[in-house]
């Protein structure tokens, strides 16, 4: 089966992802720069996370709502570091139903500033608080190097945005959403280990006092941020005005946090999960966890694929049936290998008078003859043993290339292939330049026995540093 | 209870439908002209209709995709007609990264030519047919006279694309998509009767053969299309190159579909259902179809509405429990009758002493105590019963409301106060421009004896005719 259908991943990474994108019919470029198509091999993936975070967002107390696409280019720079950051990746509408706009329009980078200017109308008093928005949408950065997934101009993400009575209570909330939502997903769902951390000043969001990061180890070794948590501060409350009276009827201002999680997650799991033969996509996360392959017409082989489809259904597995055998049987099952669908069932005829199927693991490759009427117990085992083997893997990898160093030269030897963990007094502001100019980041800042720090000047914190997507 | 929160309908519908909109907080204006922000409680109803939409377009065999927001110029030019209809509404991008672009990007009004140029690429041969892909997303046509939901800037729909190989699929599919998920839907769930018919020449969607619509009857009598599913010949596929290798080796063009629901449905449903109190929700769409109110504090009162929301949930009603005690119970009550949920339970100190609760139904108003423990029964029992009422009363207002005439005189009489019926025959191309003239337009032709007809020249057609938003 293992045809060079893919350029195999130690000759050429990022060719490879590449070529998995493209042969598992994940995604391509659009019409204009930096634009994205997600097929629906692709978008099926996305809408399963959506569907996980959703409700986990949910469980958490927040409500979804929506707001505009366009905004007002005046709304951007009533945060002095928001704008900064932003400017240089803005699209902006000039023309509107045929005319020259007298104010010109953004397309939004981040709604940020709409939720501040909404949020500040909504509260009034300290009944109002916490007040907890998330938003699923399309946000647009203008962006010179493209790479399906990872890097697009358009990209799909949730923002949420909440403001709190009190700097605790914000900082509470920020922090349950990194755990209960991202690294529970990430962990659980995507199988994916990450390690939870604070950026340093220099990588924060514009505008936050704190940002906590979920990263995650590549194939290569690469570094991918997964996901971000802030904290902002009173700094957005004070720029739009967002204050609530107490219970003692003084004004206050709020304190606010925003937190989000993109479709580059799609690349993460490319990256953290795929082989040589294509995708591996971790069985929780599945939207077709099994398939059911016929393998050629004959004599029962409808009924049983047809049977087999149902009971696995029946059973809670999401089971797709494909019976399509005008396309040659090779290559459907590269297609189903490429796709990473967990585990296919081929059923034949001489499977059929056997009263048997084979079952093929795309996770372990193994590939056995199962009765029929054990295939259903076996897909299931299967399943929750493959979730754990791809969780396992990714970590074995994690630690195996993470490096202890004591210096910044040591620092810079070890990204080469890996992570490295050392002293963030040993690196400080200075070292972080040097890094930066290799090439590497402090992916983020940890507390020695592992835990995300409170602020910047912990005593004792460690810096994971490498190169990253 | 009932303060004079809202502008009676009697009074002035339009300024009634947006108290409704501000008061229940379903959304209100952004800050860019003619753009909304959609609120948690107007979301909540959103998901929900994806939700029933996206599970019968999936059972119709169509996968999701997604596509991008900004397509170039070029891409709209394709097809003439296309690009006539829709040039006026466009926004366009002229600066992206801090440049000037050297060919404009327009903010999609509809993806129409991305989806075209993709599955040009993606069909090889019949067995790639049909394809059918759908998406979900925002769209933006420039708006002059905006009214929340019913005409924003920006709103959010799905959009269906399909290619089939013979005409005749590709009918048989609009139509599937017209009755089993739209129909379905409209009727069933948000327990909306519509007349389902065909738009005429004038009418029909730019670039496609054939236009069916669903349209319903508003509070006021007015008209609002609330989807449709058009047959677009092989227009789209020969701008496109949509073509396909049949069984013989033959290249042969595609037929292709198009069909669309927006969240102009959400301003449907309120003016179908809403009352001079506030919105109604049909309990099988209602995000939250019982909250249980606690009056005030007191013995065993938390303890009584925390069962009671445990039991309805247990029993598969979306319940919510609103114990915020600090906010007076009248505006809490109000506030649930403003924003239309199905059933309000209120459990208070007096009540739980006496063993029971007060249960409150929304679209008859009827108030009854009951017994704690007969609750979940009557509940489920009013919701069933309520969303049947919700459909009757609006099935009869359509019907007392639309008059059969003979001429087009009698027609726009007729059009005051609601729909008129007449022969086709008797309007025609001259009699419809003599209508739209008096603010009427001709809604859909219907067959005599009901039915979607088959061609603009079908003999003995009727025109449903209206004024409409």
């Amino acid at each position: 089966m293992a045809k060079a259908v893919l350029t195999p991943r130690a000759v050429d990474f990022p060719r490879w992802y590449q070529d998995v994108i493209a042969k598992a019919e994940l995604a391509e470029n659009g019409p204009a720069r930096g634009s994205m198509v997600i097929r629906p091999t692709g978008y099926a993936l996305w809408e399963r996370i959506q569907r996980e975070l959703d409700d986990r967002i949910k469980a958490a107390g927040a409500e979804n709502a929506y707001f505009p696409l366009l905004i007002p280019e005046s709304y951007l720079r009533r945060e002095a570091e928001h704008v900064e950051g932003f400017s240089p990746e803005l699209a902006v509408v000039t023309i509107g139903g045929g005319k020259q706009l007298e104010e010109p329009l953004v397309v939004r980078p981040t709604s940020e500033t709409v939720f501040g200017e909404s949020m500040a109308r909504w509260i009034e008093s300290y009944r109002d608080l916490p007040l907890l928005l998330n938003q699923w949408s399309n946000v647009v950065r203008w962006e010179l190097r493209p790479r399906l997934f990872l890097r697009t101009t358009e990209f799909l993400w949730q923002e949420g945005h909440t403001a709190h009575a009190s700097e605790a209570d914000a900082r509470a909330y920020a922090r349950r959403i990194l755990h209960d939502v991202y690294e529970d997903v990430l962990v659980n769902v995507l199988a994916i280990p990450v390690v939870l951390g604070r950026k340093t000043v220099r990588e924060r969001f514009a505008g936050a006092t704190s940002t906590s990061t979920l990263e995650a180890m590549m194939g290569d070794g690469k570094a991918l941020q997964m996901g971000t948590s802030h904290e902002l501060g009173q700094n957005f409350a004070r720029a739009f005005g967002i204050d609530y009276l107490d219970a003692s009827g003084r004004r206050e201002l709020a304190w606010t946090t925003s937190w989000g999680i993109t479709t580059r997650l799609i690349g993460g799991l490319v990256m953290a999960h795929g082989d040589d033969l294509g995708l591996r996509v971790p069985p929780r996360l599945a939207p077709v966890q099994a398939v059911v392959l016929v393998v050629k017409d004959g004599d029962g082989v409808a009924a049983a694929a047809g049977e087999l489809t149902a009971a696995l259904r029946q059973a809670g597995v999401r089971a797709r049936l494909d019976d399509r055998v005008e396309v040659p049987f090779g290559r459907r099952a590269i297609d189903a290998e490429l796709k990473g669908y967990p585990v296919r069932i081929e059923v034949g005829p001489r499977d059929v008078a056997d009263g048997r199927a084979v079952l093929v693991r795309r996770v372990t490759g193994q590939k056995t003859p199962v009765p029929l009427d054990g295939v259903v117990r076996l897909v299931t085992a299967a399943l929750e043993a493959d979730q754990k083997t791809l969780y396992e893997e990714a970590l074995a990898r994690q630690l195996v290339r993470t490096t202890e160093v004591a210096s910044i030269a040591e620092a810079i030897e070890a990204s080469a292939d890996g992570w490295a963990r050392l002293p963030w007094d040993v690196v400080g502001s200075d070292g972080e330049a040097e890094l930066n100019a290799h090439g590497i980041t402090v992916r983020c800042l940890v507390r020695a026995g592992g835990g995300v720090p409170g602020a910047d000047d912990e005593p004792g914190l460690v810096a994971v540093v490498g190169r990253a997507y």
